[in-house]
């Protein structure tokens, strides 16, 4: 098992390779908050909260790091009331690492109208219809005040499909907002900085360029699941995954389908972040080690059985599918909690279980089963 | 301070009062799965769950007995499933005791359709319009496969306002059924009698004296709450409370405001239930040492401060009434969690220290106190 020092970063964050297996790695990321386990999941904690989880819960199940969102708290509750509280880690109670995203993705997916200019977007809030203006300034003087542990650069999120002309402009203009970030990062906090390019190897290509010019502390892929087929996604992570420097952390942003991690892990990824697990939870889907089981159906009425056998989350040990589907199907409030506690769950399980194989050699075997595994399930639904 | 048996009063039921002053006391129910200290608040677990806590939350808090609902449990998930599960107790992973009602309060308040017949009462249910049919022998069973160690007597509840005749007939009714319901009770679980009449004092004597020739574990007052005015359910609680046997436990159903308490429990009832922390908590209503606190009120936006500073509950240390309001206005599934164990620590804590007051002799300093106090906030609002 390899163990080296790549030198330290910036005075928040510091990267360490453990072991390599391929283009699979683990690491440490050391942070003043904590340290991270890597590859990682992040939940994400949009409204300063993991939806339904307690800090404690997610502590529990091992979440080193957690993910919050630039543009939701920027609107709701607005930044003077996390100043106020003294920023985001003391107004939401967990002392952990954060990683805030900018804000250009959540622009570009749920403002109604967007009119984006040189120096940043206007938009017109989801939650009041009210127009609001951010750009590479506000971004980061927003994270400030959250005062996140890792700030990501504004980026602008390329639509899927895109002309090549427009994807250049959009890429362009990621790489100018990313230069003025960078001017802008303050001494206690990380940044990372943002890959786009569509699905055009040479635009994913000339961005990693510019911003390895500029320089950060760790680079991100951000333009990925937003309608493009698959094996479109899953060839620009193999393609762009062993671009980026070996020795920096490497984030596959909004993607946490697990087949999906399993490519972009053995592309060199380290940090994943996805509401998959959260979403799925509320809405009734739940992963097991046996496939994903919709708690609803009328199979578990009465089946005393917990949820998953192999399980040995807080759900799993004290409840059965018949009192998940009831809880469920009369929509309490305990519902969300025992299904996102378990999902979640069982994302740390997969990710600590992901890195124990690649300590000891063996991810291949690891990713062949579980695709084989995932593969089946999904003929299944 | 007095401690003295007052004999055995069933299998599973035993009661001892500890202290008394004037007509308050206090006590303790010893029953098989556990003790219960009187005055008691009960929690209300409708569908198999205090909403929005976990039974751990429940125990952390003090809560000693949770109550069920027979009529939203034999709806859904339907009684074979509980069966089925070894009973609501296993089902819903509490294993200290739990009293159900009969559904008689349920049917009459729930359902869109009632028919009262001798036997029991034809209902539409409120979930899916299906017409089903309760009676005192229906709903024996059912309480007998959730496996309560309390179960009530199914009652006609008689609306307010009722002309006496229309009084006389449904506590006659009521009368009859709890007869049957003695006929039909197990070694092993206890049953308490409920008292009707409407708010004719004559009426409510009739139907104690009929309810003491039955003979139940303990006696519960119900039909109050029900649209009347403030003073007649003092009045009746009164009146009603001294006139039930000093020796066994006295539950007033389905109240909670903590006014309505201090009058019942100075009027010698042991046991009471409410949604109220529970509902109030979810619709952002905290209770506090200070009064209640609407917690969307934009004073609160940026107050650091934690919601009550004399509150040494979960909510209290961990959280400020900002990030309480910011969660209550996004709609976060934290806030009915934090909000919830917030109210119904109030509860627990309002409760023990007005047991603690009764065992020093000054429940009526307290009562005057508290009175002051909800006085007070009630003005405010």
């Amino acid at each position: 098992m390899l163990s080296r020092e790549c030198g330290i970063i910036s005075v928040m964050l510091n990267f360490e390779i453990h072991s390599e297996e391929g283009g699979a790695r683990t690491g440490l990321l050391r942070m003043s908050r904590g340290n991270v386990h890597t590859p990682a999941f992040m939940p994400v904690g949009t409204n300063a909260t993991v939806k339904a989880m307690t800090p404690e819960e997610l502590m529990d199940m091992g979440a080193e790091i957690i993910l919050g969102n630039t543009y939701h708290l920027s609107l709701r509750p607005g930044i003077e009331v996390i100043r106020a509280a003294g920023g985001l880690h003391r107004f939401m109670n967990w002392d952990r690492p954060i990683l805030t995203d900018s804000g250009g993705f959540q622009v570009y997916s749920l403002s109604a109208l967007r009119r984006i200019e040189p120096h940043g977007v206007h938009f017109k809030s989801h939650v009041d219809g009210s127009m609001h203006f951010i750009g590479p300034d506000e971004a980061m003087e927003i994270q400030s005040a959250l005062g996140s542990d890792i700030a990501m650069v504004f980026d602008d999120c390329t639509p899927y499909p895109a002309e090549f002309e427009y994807a250049l402009n959009s890429l362009q203009l990621t790489l100018a907002w990313a230069r003025r970030c960078r001017e802008l990062q303050k001494e206690d906090q990380a940044l990372f900085g943002i890959v786009q390019g569509s699905a055009y190897k040479e635009l994913r290509t000339m961005s990693i360029g510019g911003l390895l010019d500029i320089g950060f502390d760790g680079y991100a892929v951000g333009g990925l699941s937003v309608g493009e087929p698959k094996e479109v996604m899953h060839e620009m992570i193999r393609f762009v995954g062993p671009l980026l420097p070996r020795d920096k952390p490497r984030y596959l942003m909004g993607i946490g389908d697990l087949m999906d991690v399993l490519v972009a892990v053995d592309s060199g990824f380290d940090m994943f972040d996805c509401v998959m697990p959260t979403r799925n939870a509320r809405n009734g889907t739940l992963f097991t080690s046996l496939g994903r089981v919709s708690i609803k159906r009328t199979e578990y009425k009465a089946d005393a059985r917990p949820l998953d056998p192999e399980c040995g989350c807080y759900t799993c040990r004290h409840y059965s599918r018949a009192y998940l589907r009831h809880m469920f199907l009369t929509k309490e409030i305990l519902s969300m909690r025992l299904n996102t506690f378990h999902n979640l769950f069982f994302y740390m399980t997969f990710f600590r279980n992901m890195r124990e194989a690649i300590g000891r050699g063996e991810f291949q075997a690891f990713k062949k089963k579980r695709e084989a595994m995932i593969g089946t399930e999904e003929l299944q639904e």
